[in-house]
């Protein structure tokens, strides 16, 4: 028999079956709105071929990469490079994308119960027709197959996007980006499809190594001297309206913790300062990247930019593996995350403010109805976001609706929103939320809780109308 | 189709289906004992007819209003008028209730999903024999319909408390009560069915700006001078034995933390003198609030009143809307609650007490499998309470009885406790939590972990001779 | 009809049934690994008859005691002396052990919904045939029945290992012990079946009152003067290798926090002179324990036993039952547990050694998606505990596969660990744990996210080879 996708994979079981997939086909060809993705711009503005399935499908994949590292595959075996200077490796680099991808297949038995073997099987059968599942024994032909796919005009970045439904994607761009991609993407027609989003991490924590740098390109790129705290606000300030005049929605923001206490203005002014002559503490940056999202929140009261905030990783928790290969390697780990007190400062400021929109994510699950679910439930600013990156998966969506929905109901969520760096897993990832949402819905139709008609309507505005509303088009 | 209720609503779908509705019809009909609630007692002692629908419905719900409010409806667009000299409301005030009650029908579907959708179905459908859906175009003729029964006798709140069948009901009561309408209550016959419950939150936490007052209006109340600690104890004391007489079962106690640290009576005396003198930190005045904590536990084994702690909720989230609005407008935030050494001053020193019986809620459902359940299944004075505001739901009491039962049994726990201000939801509340509880056993039933013999009589327990058990009458 | 185990218990209802009976069947007689118990070794090397049902069943199970405490009944009425000099238990010492039993039977329903009812149907049943459910009634007549049992040859200790299906069991032992049970098992070719575990805690708490005594006890079995810090070290790490001769396969460390924060040998040394001048500090010991948990990490490195930890259990929350009846009365209470930041010293130092094997357990259950299962899914030397404790259930097995499953996957998992020191109740705790991973992979295989071929070999390695796996035999 050949290897396939039940069509009705992840929908519950017995007598909730019949009314998910009703549900589920009602929502099933909806176009997809991924207003939160990290696939690179320049795939679309080249529109070039993918390279080799390892390259496209393994080496890339954080998710993929710390499960064969957690089993003993070293990071250079899966195509990993160490960084200049970062010494020996530890291991033999593999440059074979045959040989990584041999690896990967051969250990295909423990993705098993993670979306990670979900999103794969779903790529491999919808995207590339591939008939067998991967094993050490099916590895070479399956690398064939898809390799010979890769090579087709229709897997070319922009002609998947078609293939995808995408109605609109948003990339993450840095915030000193010169967003050429995007101008080039908008001369060709693509400019109200594929959008920018605003994201200044790095130049909002002043003790990373890279600060000197990025302020210096903020100073260039906008012209203003962003070496005092007032000419730093106000390049900000222009970066946003470069990013919103080029088709931008909302900004992003990856912190450690969700903190937004606002500084006074002198206390801002030293530390800055104090950063600028490289004698800031580890707290004064803490707490000036805190002060900053307060910033952010109030410019987006100005601009419209939506806010979006993304907090309690701890990144590069082993910092070996970082300084030899780099970010984002699976070694980000989550920590428990306070957000009651936290946000207090922006929601009691702007939380109320007509054009304030604040969509928070949260990696830890038990702020779902503790926290989140009752502010979410009455600040007419806030949204919460869709469950992201460890919780992005059948049994965590499931999580989310069942904790967060008695308090914050349905419409103060976003909807679904993928964050992915996997380009190709976004119709999985789309199609397997649905899935989970119908599922959801199902159960409250069986047990009486909503009607058959609403938990369609409402499936209909998760998947579709909720981030539509979420992430407006602005003027400009 | 005319609009009604499932009979069969929230019991599990499937062949879990006819064993919980054997279970819930064993005690869909048993009385209600609801021995924590937030009805203004004076509704009783007057027996006067409610006034119109959102007088009754929406305006005092802070679960409605919230969810309005959250999707941009200004609280004043809800009847909430801005306090004396708290300035403009920021939007008009609305003083029709027809129009009132027109907003609040034409946002139905944000409450899907949530508790106070199916508490408002039951009220409207078996209560007030609403046939349609509330929507904007049905908004006007629900209205009448609620408003012509609310001028009938039957409809009075003494009538409802026979036809909710009712068999006891517990109001909250400042210390400083006069107790006047309980009295005229006692001397109408209706003393043994609505008791006081006394609740010194104010006395007990001396930096609230109405601190002082309370002190005055308990010295004067008891003719002791309560502005010293000695004086304030007693006063306490004496209070506790005014409600006692009055038929009080328990107190109430609505703290931010859990902590019951005993402090050195010089410590106390200090922290006292010092809040007299408007000298006294936030730290100081919270030290002291725990330590009052510790000297209740300790009056309790004294006067036998059960004690009931309700901690983990951050009041007034948003201070701009209690200053403009008042409190309980739908901003207060749980915060995460730490339990396992906050309960241990009051644990060691009274949880063997014969006397003693102290009752413990959460907002913190992490806590429920990690510290209460283990508490309470150890601790003899102590019981877990049943799931509280936010969580007073049917996932929010699945997760409850998912999660305490392995550890503290059904027998540690105090059965359905309702925690509300809003009259006619008492039986919607009760009878959802028989309906959860039921669907429950009936899981434990259909997998052979406990009889259906023995899941009635757990039903019959939780739902009635728990709750009684809980909150034993007093000899006065 | 006669009191009976139902087939099919603890498997999920409805369609779900079949599916997991059948992954059911091709587990259900696997043989038991049990590598992380706490029967004493005693009973085996001198299989000795077991004392009376009390003594076996009631008087030792801290499960069952506490749960009799929490509802009234004293210790001593449980057969629980006070300790020498503990001053009045404060209530007469109950001798009986039919007495005792008759206690227990007479409380049977307060374990409803419990796993110790659960695992006390199986023993009673599966062990020792009774045919009716304990009650004051039946008590007698299962005491005799039971008492008549324990009488013959085939309930001794090495009889039911075999009758268990057991084919490998560890004992905890402390670092001190002179391992003379297990060299007399090892002559009598017990050896490979029954191994010593290296349990070392009171060795590295510096201000417990029993550390002297320790340190003393320690210098004396090694030779090693352990009364410097050097000499500390290399009397562990002499034992150790004692332990490893006499075939242990792991450590096991039950800590407060999860901190594995290195020290400077500086500071370590200093700490531990002021341990021995006894001026400690407890901040300085609690430090210390943490700095020995990576020096544990650093020995397992090179002598290759694994190292297992078991943290935020609050032990004798109530200080009087701990002075009064001694430890493990019930009255551990667990605690929030931070492991991201506390693990990462062990885990950036040994997290990728080759001859590194870390098992974490946890009770605080939030940790599962948020911090553990990120953790093992990256670190190829870290494996996720199976559900430790009060976890150890139904509902706290299902929800660790939930929400570990997804992000750890199921390899980077221990499978089953029991963690008892009630020896009666191994199978029954074995058996439920392949109940409840056969009805979660059962959905799984429902919701086509996996097939049966593979939910079947999953569960063969969950109950057996994962165990196996996760406690390799080393050479000596």
């Amino acid at each position: 028999m050949s290897w396939s996708l039940h069509p009705e994979r992840a929908l519950p079981s017995g007598e909730l079956r019949p009314i998910s997939r009703e549900i589920y086909h009602a929502i099933a060809d909806l176009p997809l709105v991924s207003m939160h993705g990290h696939v690179d711009v320049r795939a679309f503005a080249e529109d070039a071929a993918f390279p080799d399935p390892a390259q496209l499908l393994v080496v890339p994949d954080h998710y993929l990469v710390r499960m064969l590292v957690s089993q003993g595959v070293p990071l250079p075996a899966l195509g990993i490079p160490p960084m200049d200077g970062a010494g020996p490796a530890g291991a033999p680099l593999e440059t074979d994308p045959r040989a990584i991808w041999r690896r990967f297949c051969s250990h295909w038995a423990l993705f098993r119960g993670t979306p990670t073997r979900y999103w794969l099987e779903h790529e491999l059968i919808e995207i590339f027709g591939v008939t067998e599942e991967p094993s050490a024994e099916s590895a070479d032909r399956i690398f064939d197959e898809i390799a010979a796919a890769l090579e087709r005009p229709d897997f070319r970045p922009r002609a998947l996007f078609q293939r995808f439904n995408l109605e609109i994607l948003a990339t993450t761009d840095g915030a000193t980006d010169d967003l050429a991609a995007h101008r080039s993407l908008a001369r060709q027609g693509w400019g109200e499809r594929i959008v920018p989003t605003f994201r200044p991490d790095p130049l909002l924590h002043v003790n990373r190594p890279d600060w000197a740098g990025q302020l210096a390109a903020l100073s260039q790129i906008t012209g203003v001297d962003a070496h005092s705290y007032e000419g730093y606000l106000s390049a900000l300030r222009q970066r946003r309206r470069d990013f919103r005049d080029a088709g931008a929605r909302a900004t992003d923001h990856g912190h450690l913790l969700a903190d937004t206490t606002e500084l006074s203005a002198e206390e801002a002014t030293r530390i800055f300062a104090a950063a600028l002559s490289g004698k800031v503490t580890a707290q004064e940056a803490q707490a000036f990247s805190g002060h900053m999202l307060f910033e952010m929140a109030r410019m987006s009261c100005e601009d419209g930019l939506v806010m979006q905030l993304h907090p309690g990783s701890l990144r590069d928790h082993d910092r070996a593996v970082a300084r030899r290969y780099g970010h984002d390697k699976g070694f980000d780990i989550p920590i428990h995350t306070e957000y009651t007190r936290a946000l207090r400062p922006v929601l009691e400021a702007f939380g109320h403010h007509r054009g304030f929109r604040f969509i928070v994510f949260t990696l830890d699950e038990t702020a779902y109805s503790r926290e989140l679910a009752p502010l979410a439930g009455a600040y007419p600013a806030m949204r919460l976001g869709a469950p992201w990156w460890f919780l992005d998966s059948p049994e965590g969506m499931r999580r989310f609706r069942e904790s967060a929905t008695e308090t914050a109901g349905f419409y103060n969520t976003t909807g679904f929103v993928d964050d992915t760096r996997a380009y190709a897993s976004i119709p999985a990832r789309h199609d397997l939320a649905r899935r989970i949402d119908a599922g959801f819905l199902a159960r409250l139709v069986a047990e009486h809780r909503m009607g058959l008609d609403e938990a369609i309507e409402t499936a209909i505005d998760l998947s579709y109308h909720l981030p539509k509303a979420a992430y407006p088009a602005l003027p400009h």
